[in-house]
């Protein structure tokens, strides 16, 4: 019974997988809840208190709103709200000193005037697609700061402004030392090794549908069954993927500490490129599901000469799926690419085009599977650029 | 030369898209700077900063981090912030009282042993995709009040907690009501006209690039040219649209508010499923794409009968690029589908059914078709419910 063995694999990794999933969000939860009750410390303790005063509040804000599901994301957040409060910061003091140099009713207006034109220029900025990317939180703060210091700058005095702006500065450095503690040194949950399986993965779940459409195929055109069983969730899934690996991809370049793994200046892109190709495999398998569920009626009506092309087309689909899973074990391990899928991929190509030439009949899928063929061809390509 | 001037077309719209989003950015910019001015009134005039003090910092606050590109948007995370701030407070509160009752050592522990608890529970809280698409700012908030509240209460007196409260809630609601008040009083940008256009707008690009594969087709079977031109950006672009559309149906959801135009419980859910349809339809274009472009070197060897299968498929093209195209008029009008339609598209089915009994030959590319139209015919259905 191999559709259904393949069902259940499918079914157990399935549970596998969010069994993980759980636990890495229940870690997750437990890190914050100890990074919480380290910062809250400032407050709890007298010594500690005695430093920093009411300025820990900033402390307990920055671990609550920089600390990220992954490390990358957090380290992120952090070195954006680090830098955003610095030049917000530095910005702001500029600009309440020169207003108070000038005093009384100028003053006022200087500062009013200042809090528009950074308030517009940098919420500008902000909409730029490539800053939203990666600096969406760091303008944020940019504004914010800015904002706060120059306009608290007309109720204290001069000297005082840099202190407050000092002591705010360090107790968000505290804060984001904590976050950046706990988080890369209790059990870290990395962006970069999300990404990697979530890639690894996609290859396996297209072999699966692929298998699945040929199963369906076969089924069908010996036994003129009538059922589509085969279920393309999965590739309408990976459809939607995009968003999602580039904010991955986005985390994963945060990491550079990971250099054991990955390497400085790993090439994230690729991967993004990688999930491109294989979005549009994924777009090609739907449509010949799609094909094979309306083709089901047409099936009927020309019986003549099935039995060469559900031959050849089964060759050709379980040469593809081959070739995907190979790729998949190929990107686990992060081996180059071995010569013998380049030489499958030409044996496979040209089952495809003898195909083609022989049997006319054979059109219908054979089309698809040469655009898929194709496409592997390209996949192949940009896995051995990665490699 | 039809090719050509609907590449024109395609572009002036192009064009001006461009400069309607470029205007919209700069329109938000300048709401942003007029709102962070009017919040910054609260230090600058003496007798408002009599009133709040030390607390107007939090209006501020409130601004800059909730005033957001579309109104609903901007509600959303005021309400959550609303509610996430009274909910954490309240608690707090609660908790502090409780722990000042004790004292000493134990007051600590009981502190640190509820930001522990609360922080943890409300961050695997956060995880879920359900709560983490409506209200993930909100439980943020929330974790952030709640700290804030039961630490501070350790170094102030029993009655002030309640006070500082009190104070900053008021300030919170202050800044909310400067956003929300400059959002939607201000040249508007609500999200879900934008919603309403970016679908309105994708059954055009889709019909385009549909009628741009038609051309292709009729380009090489009649001429056997080898370039191949029209472009499947659009369609790519289509398939990744899933998470903005998500997202903006979820902002939509924020605004009640415009029951004279969409209406209370206006369906946005029957939205994300005309996207899905969509999404599907543009994978099947994809594939058709692929197909025309790999069955370049195929079409050479099979001259036999193209003529018919040519004009058959030109036929059940501009029929379906037909039906887009009304179907987009009519959603845009938000007008019932009308009769026609459903005519035309019968009519449609009937000449596929007809090519695929007559013709065998026509199968590549009408198997295809066939498929594209049963999708015309669901999406049929979906726009029927939402009207």
């Amino acid at each position: 019974l191999p559709p259904l063995f393949s069902r259940l694999t499918e079914n157990k990794i399935h549970f596998w997988d969010k069994q993980k999933k759980d636990a890495k969000k229940i870690i997750h939860s437990i890190k914050v809840g100890i990074s919480l009750v380290l910062i809250s410390l400032l407050y709890l303790l007298d010594p500690l208190y005695e430093q920093v005063g009411e300025n820990a509040m900033w402390a307990i804000m920055t671990v609550v709103v920089t600390f990220e599901f992954s490390a990358g994301a957090t380290l992120g957040k952090g070195l954006n709200r680090g830098i955003g409060t610095i030049l917000g910061g530095g910005l702001g003091c500029i600009a309440a000193v020169l207003a108070q140099n000038l005093g009384g009713v100028a003053n006022s207006i200087l500062i009013g005037a200042s809090v528009f034109i950074f308030g517009t220029i940098a919420t500008y900025f902000r909409l730029f697609p490539s800053v939203k990317m990666r600096y969406d939180y760091g303008v944020m703060i940019f504004i914010l700061t800015f904002n706060l210091v120059v306009v608290s700058g007309v109720r204290t005095e001069d000297q005082k402004v840099w202190e407050i702006a000092r002591e705010r500065l360090l107790t968000i450095v505290m804060g984001f030392v904590v976050c950046i503690c706990v988080s890369l040194l209790i059990f870290p949950l990395w962006a970069s090794d999300e990404l990697h399986d979530s890639i690894v993965s996609r290859f396996q779940h297209l072999a699966n549908s692929l298998q699945g459409c040929m199963e369906e195929y076969v089924k069908f055109a010996s036994k003129k069954e009538n059922k589509s069983g085969a279920s393309f969730s999965v590739c309408k899934s990976l459809l939607d993927s995009k968003s999602k690996d580039e904010v991955l991809a986005n985390f994963a370049k945060w990491e550079p500490c990971r250099h054991g793994k990955f390497g400085f200046f790993y090439p994230w892109e690729k991967y993004l490129k990688i999930g491109e190709v294989l979005r549009e495999l994924a777009a090609i398998t739907l449509a010949l599901g799609g094909c094979l569920q309306s083709s089901e009626t047409a099936m009927k009506v020309e019986p003549v000469s099935q039995s060469i092309q559900m031959e050849s087309s089964e060759a050709i689909g379980s040469g593809i799926v081959w070739i995907l899973r190979e790729l998949e074990e190929s990107m686990e391990k992060k081996r180059k690419c071995e010569a013998h899928i380049s030489e499958k991929l030409k044996t496979v190509r040209e089952e495809i085009s003898l195909v083609i030439s022989t049997s006319k009949m054979a059109a219908i899928d054979n089309m698809d599977a040469l655009a898929v063929a194709s496409f592997v061809f390209l996949l192949k390509k940009v896995v051995e650029k990665v490699e």
